[in-house]
């Protein structure tokens, strides 16, 4: 059942472990669903409460803490020896009075794990400034320290086991892709298109189950399409219609992002012009990625090129992806953006993504790609241009 | 484009004004994406990142502060002016030095905001503990107050707008339950039956566009169905098997959730005796609803049922919901759960959910309702049983 071997879970403990040592932490309270799902397998949607994973220096195993109701869930999923399962009374839900941040703060004093500093993903999702506060009043004595993101350094560089779920996440975005290209015409209505796209990257193939994406197929239309992030309505598309496509695939909670533009009969002048540029910017900045090259520098020469043509891009131009949840399959890491001194790496994975969003109209033309020995591989072999549906 | 009248609007604007006043807020910093589309239409996924609504006392409008390539967005789906959109520079954006609370921080400052109270949602969604804590650095001489689910409480009786929206929800969600029941059969994966399932209510019906879920479809069988949370793998059903189907409509985010457990082939005679004892439990249950009854008496009804019949459920029988993003479509107020004391009123929307998860299996049966002026109207009409698919 296990999408990897305990030894991988191991490993990453292993490294988790590492670091919270060299930032002097004893104890790791982990609530990034994504960082417990690494860390244990945990996977279930219930990070709608709070639940936490926590890692100590000295125990060999994580502790998994979560909603009474979801202990069995944690049973089936994680890696785990039962007694590292512990689960809280459903009284600590929603209460007015009780909160699922008073039992981690109990666990954390029956384990014995007061002593010392106790590390916090402060700005991860699900942390919320209650739970904070709560583990604050409820561990006077505790040393509570910003832990944000230590686990997801650790994340930034893949297995080869995680390559190939990411790999597999590629072929189903890329049936996903060609299914959107179908079903996209005129009188077709935006839900339609996103329920089609949507089947496709749940079914997946025939031999690959595909798993939810941490975010909805985005596909604005029209005039919408000036704005990154708005979901689909009941607007029937029209011949001259633009439609950015920012979709996934997902499989065993791994990631692959792509989008594309994609214009219903013939593109206007100012979206083909830009198109144009975009796309051999992507190329340009493309082909800067090897291993020793910073984040900074692919950047760069993405924004030499933009500025050469008369445009320019305020936001990054990517981000490293893979194991994730709703809200973002995004890491929050390393960033695609100027001074960014994360030096690439093997195995490292981003989602190169050329939005522009201007006034009225917008583009996107993205690549996910892995950072291989020697260079770069790109994950998609989606057509990498402004696409044209002709009815 | 609003699916609201822009009076709505303000009047719920005019409904948390008196809340706010009532606990000594002149200022209130919403953050949970649900909250915020309630007070201003606001609508894309771009919950992701840190945003929020100001509503000042004084204040006609409130402001939106959100990510630059969002404030399209916001102009699209909200209905204040343009001046109320105040969109945050993209180096706010998972920054190691900038955070966007900063940037809320400095809005508050120009708007003369920092003079008395300032309510915070700090248990809400997406409202980290480092977002509180920039916040606190950023206002040194301000009072900041827990204001949590103050807006959610205002949030608990529908207007008959909200209303009608619900009921198409339904709509949605009877027919996907439909589809539910049509395409779970020995031999097809989980992820199959999930893509079906997603792709109805995405769809919707001819007439009315389907929203995303802020749930994804829950749809464990076999040995899974004792976890309440799990979502689907590529495990293809057998005959014998049990299938918890917990799923929701959503039409402009107003949701109309719905469990179901179903059986392939024969139940097992535990499974029925359950199912009798749990449909007699929720009829028992809904039969007590009417205005002027509490949370607590509803749930006490089952809860006597239950013990009569020698079973016991430590979880609550339900929750409001409506309007929602993920990770959830309950609206964290009142709870049918003993003790609480929130007195029915018309136009109050519970999910009445029986669920048992018991030791290698579980039972599922729900009924989403609305309180009406004499008593009770149940939103869906799925057989209210254990449902038998006959391969």
């Amino acid at each position: 059942m296990l999408p990897f071997a305990v030894e991988e879970y191991q490993t990453r403990l292993r490294h988790v472990k590492d670091r919270m040592d060299q930032q002097g932490l004893a104890v790791l309270v982990v609530s990034d669903p994504a960082n417990m799902n690494y860390l244990t397998g945990y996977d279930g949607w219930s990070f709608y409460v709070p639940q936490a994973i926590i890692v100590a220096l000295h125990q060999d195993e994580p502790l998994w803490i979560g909603r009474a109701q979801d202990a069995n869930g944690a049973r089936l999923t994680c890696w785990m020896r039962d007694e590292a399962i512990r689960p809280y009374a459903d009284t600590y839900v929603q209460s007015p009075t009780q909160h699922p941040m008073d039992y981690v703060a109990q666990v954390l004093a029956e384990e014995h794990l007061l002593e010392g500093v106790i590390g916090l993903e402060m700005d991860a999702y699900y942390f919320t400034a209650r739970s904070y506060q709560r583990l604050q009043e409820q561990l006077p004595h505790a040393t509570l320290k910003d832990a944000t993101l230590l686990v997801n350094w650790v994340r930034l560089i893949k297995s080869d086991q995680e390559i190939h779920y990411i790999q597999q996440a590629a072929a189903i975005v890329t049936q996903a892709m060609d299914t959107a290209l179908h079903v996209i015409k005129p009188g077709v209505r935006e839900c339609d298109a996103a329920a089609e796209i949507f089947r496709s990257q749940i079914r997946g193939t025939h031999t690959i189950s595909g798993d939810y994406p941490a975010i909805v197929p985005l596909i604005p239309s029209g005039p919408r399409t000036s704005a990154a992030h708005l979901t689909w309505t009941d607007r029937r598309y029209e011949m001259g219609d633009a439609v950015n496509i920012e979709i996934a695939g997902c499989v065993r909670r791994y990631h692959c992002p792509l989008s594309r533009s994609v214009v219903i009969g013939p593109a206007s002048h100012h979206l083909k012009s830009l198109a144009a540029v975009v796309v051999d910017g992507v190329n340009a900045a493309l082909n800067t990625v090897r291993p020793g090259i910073t984040c900074g520098e692919v950047e760069e020469s993405w924004q030499h090129h933009l500025k050469r043509h008369g445009y320019f891009k305020e936001s990054r131009l990517g981000y490293p992806f893979g194991l994730n949840y709703p809200p973002d399959w995004g890491e929050h890491t390393a960033s695609l953006r100027s001074g960014d001194l994360t030096v690439l790496q093997p195995n490292m994975v981003f989602h190169l993504i050329a939005g522009m969003w201007l006034d009225g109209y917008g583009l996107e033309i993205s690549e996910p790609f892995r950072v291989t020995p020697r260079g770069v591989e790109t994950l998609t072999d989606v057509e990498r241009q402004l696409l044209v549906i002709n009815d």
